[in-house]
């Protein structure tokens, strides 16, 4: 791990050692910290309890204390309507602050795998409390329900909250993560166009949601095709969030590049690194193997065949999903939710030392000339930053992207072509993201085969 | 955590701090070690790779070394047929020996699930390389290659080998866990007794192969219904295994109960302990709350309605499954999963003191006076040891019976009547165990809803 020379206190965690009673009153606006305030067990600890609506037919008469009020039905879901018990939460002095994360397509493949990695401390680490916020639609509320009792027979340690609700403005009420993972499939004859159209209205509506209810510094993963352009919709939609904390998700995409170069180059994927997917999540995407490295040396060095990288190896990389469609019946749901988990950890781990990870952020004030005021996929370090109490390194969310990459006239006319697809995008979206009365001159299919 | 006067060294896990030549050689019947061996990269240590039949396509002529014949198709897939780094692997001095796991219905969600959290060092810890040795059918081949697929996109670091097969006899091969979900599901109006000769006849083959070429001490556990007959005609074909290294798994029907249980309480779920599932896993089970205990105190203490504890509470843990199919559509695969992976964790780790876990584990020499040579769901303690080079506290994956339970007539009765069809099960496939000719008797269908 590189150990940087100035390191800054993170910002983003606000670990604490315990919660103060002063702690909790600021965040005054933050339900559960009321609720846990509100049944601390001082003096009756085993006594203190909660009724919650869902669970009300089930749950003892309360014998304590009273519930702060009715709540409605998609402020906690059954055993997590129950209070954590904070005394004992004390003693341990290990638990930091529970990180919200709302997540949308909630009742989907994707998410149900995701969903338990994430409540099984996969990503955030196992003294992290999390809570989860899932949206659904008024279709799918009941396989939410589902999910959330699957969570609930789980009995995740750090797992404090499960919320489910399908009014966004409501489920990313003081989101610290925001995991976009809900879009609509693509109809049969719908044109990528009209596919953009609506979803880029869902992403504009969940963009105004998080600007007006998350976290002012959330961090967004949008997931939900098309990605990229999706993120650009949101976060114009979101003015009160900083632009660069948007992301378009295209780890997937490295992580299947590495696989495929290592086996390529016959070595294990462990062994790559530098992986830089440039532009959008389509077919017009760079995987780029000018800039990767192989055991640390350039992958042009160890892969003779430059006939089969400059051919071959992007088709691979992106004929992946149809392959696995085919193979499956499924498209690549496990795999997905592996690399959100690796995207997030990326950005809250330090980067190791002279290796970077892709990840679609926005252009503005982008080194490598790329146009302004786009989501593109661009080689990015995590900034490390020393936790105040413990002084651990870690990440604190955010990322800068890498200077000394290099570029050629075929990674270059690529990137061209990516640039321009995204340029096409955004003005085809420009009555979504303010800027306009859209223009839509797409010239081909790019979605990437195996994805909706 | 309990530290116990006389701890053992353990001998499951075998950790070792680097793999020397000796150690090596010592293991000549292991493949996988052999091919390490071979290619052990000394003077060139970047050329040294091996070409694989099923990405002879696509990887490079190996230019240092040679494989050591032609492979079998499914000796290993893709990219875990290249060479692991082993010099690499000596420098960090902290991997131990890579445990084989050997997963059957491989290709279904349950082990969807399993699989990537086997993968991504959930069980074993982030120091525990391992190998997954993947089970399906002819018809499910293709969807194997899928799941090998995502595993080679998801880049995990511990996942050393991955083999994809039909033939038990080649893909339980040096199992150290064998993992067995696949099971025929129910045919429309198919008798219990149908099914129980259906399966038994898969679980007796898959013991066959087990006693032929598994890990002498191999762990087994059977998720396939029915589960507790499918263990017992397994342990009966693999003399050579012990019987008590054989599990069929109620840990899902335990942390329903908890869960249920803390509901009722008004506390969250972490402050239920000692449940035990007693019996088979099927409606007949005994969720016990006569010696469960919530924030330490016996539950009847806690919860007053008694009623509710007699006549609701196990058919609400019963009756999970089933309402989560009509909710989400699909049976519990996520929680099962976590449920496969917690079994797993609670033998490799120490049971936290006072505590125990439910498994369905072979009765002879049980404290209980339950009637002998069944597999039946009892309270266990992993059996703490200390590991050789780093001491620490953990399980070796054995277990023993907890003593200090207690009875009553009502629980009796309720033991009586599990017992009395897991009786009545066994004489139904003891053509399957050596035992003589079935005689089938089962009263009635006590399949759980929402299982197969």
């Amino acid at each position: 791990m590189e150990v940087v020379a100035e390191l800054s206190v993170c910002t983003y965690t606000k670990a604490t050692t315990r919660l103060h009673s002063s702690q909790l009153s600021i965040s005054s606006t933050h339900l559960s910290y009321l609720r846990r305030r509100a049944f601390r067990p001082i003096t009756r600890p085993r006594d203190a309890r909660i009724t919650c609506s869902v669970t009300s037919d089930q749950v003892q008469a309360p014998i304590a204390v009273q519930a702060e009020g009715p709540k409605t039905k998609n402020d906690c879901y059954g055993v997590f309507c129950l209070t954590y018990d904070l005394k004992a939460e004390e003693e341990t002095k290990a638990w930091k602050k529970t990180i919200n994360i709302s997540v949308s397509g909630a009742a989907g493949m994707i998410s149900n795998h995701l969903l338990f990695k994430l409540a099984s401390g996969e990503v955030f680490g196992p003294d992290q409390p999390i809570a989860l916020k899932l949206l659904g639609s008024e279709r799918s509320f009941q396989a939410l329900e589902g999910v959330a009792m699957e969570l609930e027979d789980s009995l995740f340690p750090l797992l404090r909250e499960v919320k489910i609700g399908i009014n966004p403005y409501e489920v990313f009420q003081d989101a610290e993560w925001a995991l976009l993972i809900g879009a609509k499939p693509r109809g049969p004859g719908m044109e990528r166009a009209g596919l953009l159209d609506i979803n880029g209205q869902i992403f504009a509506e969940q963009g105004k949601a998080l600007n007006a209810v998350a976290s002012p510094n959330v961090k967004v993963i949008v997931v939900g095709n098309p990605c990229n352009t999706n993120a650009l919709i949101c976060l114009k939609n979101a003015p009160k969030i900083p632009a660069k904390n948007f992301h378009a998700l295209t780890r997937l995409d490295e992580n299947r590049a590495k696989c495929q170069l290592a086996l390529k180059a016959g070595v294990f994927y462990d062994k790559v690194s530098n992986m830089t997917i440039w532009g959008n999540h389509s077919t017009t995407q760079v995987p780029d193997f000018l800039n990767a490295r192989i055991n640390g040396l350039p992958v042009k060095e160890v892969i003779k065949d430059h006939k089969w990288l400059e051919e071959e190896f992007t088709e691979k990389v992106q004929k992946r999903g149809g392959v696995l469609i085919q193979k499956w019946g499924r498209s690549s749901a496990a795999s997905t939710a592996v690399s959100i988990a690796d995207a997030m950890k990326s950005l809250v781990t330090p980067t190791p030392k002279g290796d970077w990870f892709s990840s679609g952020v926005y252009t503005t004030g982008n080194p490598y000339g790329i146009a302004e005021d786009l989501v593109f996929s661009m080689p990015c370090r995590s900034k490390p930053c020393l936790r105040k109490f413990k002084r651990i390194l870690q990440g604190d969310g955010d990322y800068e992207l890498v200077k000394d990459v290099i570029f050629d006239d075929y990674l270059l006319k690529r990137i061209n072509k990516t640039e321009a697809e995204l340029l096409a995008e955004k003005r085809c979206v420009a009555h979504l993201t303010g800027e306009g009365v859209a223009f839509c001159d797409l010239p081909e299919d790019t979605m990437l085969p195996g994805e909706m």
